[in-house]
């Protein structure tokens, strides 16, 4: 079975603009508006079979896709840098720490 | 005639895990190592008018994958951030300034 990961709602969050129409319009039923595969097939009039085929695919789509523009792995960095270089601006510690992490947070742009 | 910018320089580096072998060797030759369209045609053993058509319409993938992902706009608004946030922090400004400025920098992902 399809798994609802926070992973595929993450990549297709980054590359949906890629996707056609039709794998975003199931996409989104299924893992945004909860809709099951049985229910998706009845809306659009296609076997229940045809959805999952093209949910899959589109799911190795997404993984094809971070595995050459890493967009999600960047986002993680990112948002893990920045957590910290919050902590640290909220406690006012030394502006050399601050620098560091914006060095870093640099580098992965 | 093509023109060599940095825009499409930049764009080459954000989505040229994109493209085929043949289109990122034509445009590395163009872009980065300056050969001339003439001597990628010699080289490459086609004609110049192919070589020429190839990197045009690998330009204008470049330019639709930017409408779609919007990475170049994205880095550039990041870029002039960080470096906003990296003068505050240097200055040991109030450090609500420093968090605005995080929070600016979250929103853009």
């Amino acid at each position: 079975m399809l798994e609802k990961t926070t992973r595929v709602n993450y990549l297709f969050d980054f590359y949906q603009a890629l996707l056609t129409p039709k794998q975003r319009s199931y996409m989104e039923m299924y893992y945004l508006e909860d809709y099951s595969l049985g229910e998706i097939s009845e809306l659009s009039q296609v076997s229940r079979q045809a959805v999952y085929d093209n949910i899959k695919r589109t799911e190795m789509m997404l993984e094809t896709y971070e595995k050459k523009l890493h967009l999600y792995e960047k986002f993680q960095k990112r948002a893990a840098l920045l957590e910290k270089l919050e902590q640290a601006a909220e406690a006012t510690k030394t502006s050399n720490a601050i620098l560091t992490m914006i060095e870093q947070l640099k580098e992965l742009d």
